[in-house]
């Protein structure tokens, strides 16, 4: 590459939303998104990662009849791109290769010695691999496998895949162009450095990245500095979309080997971001290829003329989204994907007038529409009168479905049967209420969404299939001085757009109470919920042990009750429905704690006479 | 070393049933077996993997002040036993280690560039091991770090641990003895083989190796092939007892350089195995240390002197049970630990005539004798007259506690109030029922038990809350087929025994139903149970692909119908109780799908004119 001139590339980010397991779906939306990018000029467009598989796939990555399948589709797509007539145009798409060799399980396993290995999960057919591939004139040109598996939190890749040790960079139209995936550009010295290392003019990175509160923060740095690492402007596109509790948000970018942000795309909606970069090739001092570090450097070159010269237009950036506007849009998004994707027509959920069903009630409206939701009131004896009438009017407000069903009769029936007293009456009621709203699930097809809110199912205030039944938990990561927060904010959104504020004002400002016993308030047997969701935070979220809580300034006594609930509490998460993730750690496959553990925080004691 | 003579060593296996999170109770246990090993004239006892912590202790190991707990622990049980009077013998048990360094999620992530990092479960709190540490004379003498950790099927030992390097081996009485853990004797060139090309006279091999059908069979030809490698002695002590999902069985062995079976614990209980060495330190060729493969060898001298001669006994060799016995006591402990390490008094289930709920009953009261086991029948309109009399005829075989609640006031009260008619007033009989058990389970304590088999968890035949409701599912993993030869097994049992016959016959002999409508068969709606356990064994347990599915001989629309039930239960697998694991794969963490799925089974199709 001798020319010393700017080369010129239109480049498309495509956040779309995958789904798990469609294979030929998501190929057919590569080829719609594809168009859409061509037709804007772009020469060159990024999916997310495991484009075509969906991502997280979970154990279907073990299946080698589903690895067969993504393989086959990968070389399918080229060649229907080339028909498409969008052969020239290069096109990065994310799937799961199936390489020659050992799987993960194998890794420290060589064959045949222990073939007859037990519980192994991956016996000997091959390696799995988190891949993307670049496709261009009807052929898959190079492919790239992901080198650094996250295992931790919520992802499981140490358990699927391969890890890769090949670097590809591909010239195409005088530029070069290095793969990468998602967790490897959160690694300093990984493909990153290598890229710099080789020298390369642009480094893509399809994410599967999912949505935590203020994760958008930390993109935007981390970007620059592997930027800066790999002296070569980055193209970083995320998927978008619910998948069970998980929830990616999208917000791609693209950022300058000197951390210009060239151009960022909104959150929460699929989007095609068009960026126009101009290249200097003669900013790399060197290109090389071959061992460098850990990785090895391969060089393919597709095409070396730049492109025509064409007029660059500036890149647009979204602009952030406000805390609770995020959280909002995320648990919509998290909802409306797992009830479409999963073709469910409506759901239904119990309407108590409290706080909780409340939002859950407006975030299905907004995520499905209100014609889609059905409210239900179910007073008992112990229901005060505002009970009924706010949930009415939330109802009325929302334009949703409503319905009263008392549960007295039943109640009384199971009382005539047997002897339930105490706790064991409150949760009848409970119970009667889930059986009620499952009966009308199964009856009209709705899905049952239940309200339970993370500082509840932390503590374990809620009754096992009974408030707690659902099929799917749209607050179970949002603590309840968050619903507070939420609840004024939507109603603030609607009053500003001249729209119905759809909680009534008294949901909100009524003291918390599950009506299970006469005049009962939530604070008969929990803390505060400022000082409740203050402990969850630091004890659930934070792991912290009992005295890094107390340096933290909570109340002994509080934080003591408070961790022999969660503790208490975990035998019910475990059967719990699935919720959207919000947060640094989402009750799930984000925080995995045995239920049988004797392990319960106390302050260290020291042994008399024993050395530390 | 320059005695060529034989060296004698008694050593102790000690399977003993930890409890997790109980570093305090299990410090404890170390105490009292290491006490019964001296005893018994023990010179060197090995404990099972992470004895201070119980395994899995899963994201409890993420948490600093549990690990500053392990190890502390670790000092004061090494003074206690030397105040015990036990400092002479040398004691090896496992904890949790807490190093300097990068955590696992680190392992790729140095500090400092990404120290916000997002969903990072361990953030720079020093590194956590799968460690065993051999106690003498009132110190920690050494501390080994597991160096292969398993990653798929139950187990997430990536996401913990940071892999060790370095193979400590300790000159005891004049005997090499080298340090692994579970997992590092899986695989061939492992820690064994680095031994091997050391030179060591005793491999210890602490382990938590989960029970699955016929695993045992496994162990043997495994130690003997390592023993082979290591060139040494190899004693293999696993753990025994219930833990959530996973029940481990002891099965404790010694095996010598050889091949020969020196002595073998018995499957499912706490045991102390006795074992006399005669070891020839001339057979080792050479000694090194240092640098040899992957690990680095270190060597310590604790003690040169052999120990006095002493009159050698033979080693004891359990005989193996066979399958359904084995099985069983699985099935027995696993209940009999989750309800006690619980703290639960009793439990309390539905008995519907069935099988499956007579075999969980009478798994019941082996575990917890007939007087904690309460038993409820409860009728319906559809429900056969043989249901109540041989629930009762149960119920007076086994000695267990029995009521009678009629169904029909409460089903009547749902049905006055909504309209539920079809599968809504079938799952709405189940509901009643589940209803009332937890309702009786919060009165009185009792834990319920839920009755599905596997076979009915795979393919979605229970009603969520319903039938499916309970804290812990006995038969969750036993398919139906297996139940069957099961009940056979246990009252042919009796029968030898002299005792009753637990089952009645007819529940044995009698087609399954449901019995939620009239007439009602479960091969209504399934394939026979031969058939149907066949399929789900190739696609649960084997993972199978559709073609792979029909290679094996299964008919093609039986297979389509299971698949789709299979696939379609998902969001009820989620929420169902814990149950032990028998299988090659168990429903839980042993099989991690997502709800959200659109992958299913066909036939590849080729594309016309595509290449593959």
């Amino acid at each position: 590459m001798s020319d010393q001139q700017q080369v010129q590339l239109r480049v498309g980010l495509a956040q779309i939303d995958t789904r798990v397991g469609d294979i030929a779906g998501n190929a057919e939306l590569v080829r719609t998104w594809a168009a859409k990018a061509a037709g804007d000029g772009a020469h060159l467009v990024v999916f997310p990662e495991m484009t075509l598989t969906g991502y997280p796939a979970e154990d279907l990555v073990l299946r080698e009849s589903f690895a067969t399948a993504s393989e086959q589709a990968l070389v399918d797509l080229a060649a229907r791109l080339a028909d498409d007539g969008l052969g020239e145009i290069a096109v990065v798409v994310g799937y799961l290769a199936h390489t020659e060799g050992a799987g993960p399980a194998q890794v420290d396993h060589p064959p045949k010695d222990d073939a007859d290995r037990p519980g192994d999960a991956n016996p000997r057919r091959g390696a799995p691999r988190n891949a993307a591939a670049l496709l261009h004139g009807g052929q898959v040109v190079t492919r790239y496998f992901k080198r650094h598996l996250p295992n931790y939190g919520v992802f499981d890749e140490a358990r699927y895949f391969v890890p890769g040790t090949e670097l590809p960079v591909v010239r195409f139209r005088g530029v070069d162009v290095a793969l990468t995936i998602c967790e490897d550009l959160w690694v300093e010295g990984g493909p990153c450095g290598v890229a710099g290392q080789a020298g390369v003019d642009l480094v893509v990175s399809p994410n599967a990245s999912p949505y935590e509160r203020a994760k958008d923060d930390l993109r935007l740095p981390l970007v620059r500095r592997r930027a800066a690492e790999a002296r070569a402007t980055i193209l970083y596109c995320n998927q978008v979309g619910g998948q069970d509790e998980l929830v990616f948000d999208g917000d791609s970018l693209a950022v300058s080997p000197t951390g210009d942000l060239l151009a960022r795309a909104p959150q929460f909606v699929e989007h095609l971001l068009t960026v126009d970069l101009a290249i200097d090739p003669s900013a790399v001092p060197e290109r090389r290829d071959g061992r460098i570090g850990p990785m090895t450097v391969t060089r393919h070159v597709l095409s070396e003329d730049p492109v025509p010269a064409f007029e660059a237009r500036p890149g647009t950036v979204a602009q952030p989204l406000t805390d609770c506007e995020e959280v909002w849009r995320a648990l919509v998004l998290g909802l409306k994907d797992f009830i479409d994707k999963n073709g469910m027509p409506s759901v239904v959920l119990g309407l108590s007038g409290g706080i909780d069903s409340a939002v859950v009630a407006v975030i299905a409206a907004d995520a499905l529409g209100p014609d889609r939701v059905h409210g239900v009131g179910m007073p008992s004896v112990h229901s005060s009168a505002h009970s009924l009438s706010d949930a009415q009017e939330l109802a009325e407000r929302v334009g949703l479905h409503y319905s009263v069903v008392p549960i007295a009769p039943m109640v009384d029936a199971y009382h005539s049967s047997v002897e339930l007293t105490g706790v064991a009456a409150e949760n009848l009621q409970a119970r009667v209420r889930g059986t009620l709203l499952m009966g009308l699930s199964n009856q009209h097809g709705h899905l049952l969404l239940t309200t339970g809110n993370k500082s509840e199912v932390a503590v374990g205030y809620s009754t096992l299939y009974g408030d707690s039944a659902g099929g799917f938990g749209p607050i179970k990561d949002v603590p309840k001085t968050l619903v507070w927060e939420l609840a004024r904010w939507r109603n603030d959104q609607a009053r500003r757009r001249g729209e119905v504020e759809p909680i009534p004002q008294h949901c909100i400002d009524k003291p918390p109470s599950a009506e299970l016993a006469p005049g009962q308030v939530d604070t008969d047997s929990l803390p505060s919920y400022d000082e409740l969701d203050a402990i969850i935070a630091d004890y659930v979220d934070g792991d912290l042990g009992m005295a890094q809580l107390l340096e933290r300034g909570h109340d002994a006594e509080t934080v003591a009750r408070v961790l022999r609930l969660v503790d208490a509490a975990e035998f019910k998460r475990r059967q719990s429905a699935p919720g959207t993730k919000i947060s640094l750690k989402a009750f799930g496959r984000d925080r995995r704690l045995p239920i049988t553990n004797r392990w319960r925080e106390t302050l260290p004691t020291v042994r008399e006479g024993a050395q530390a």
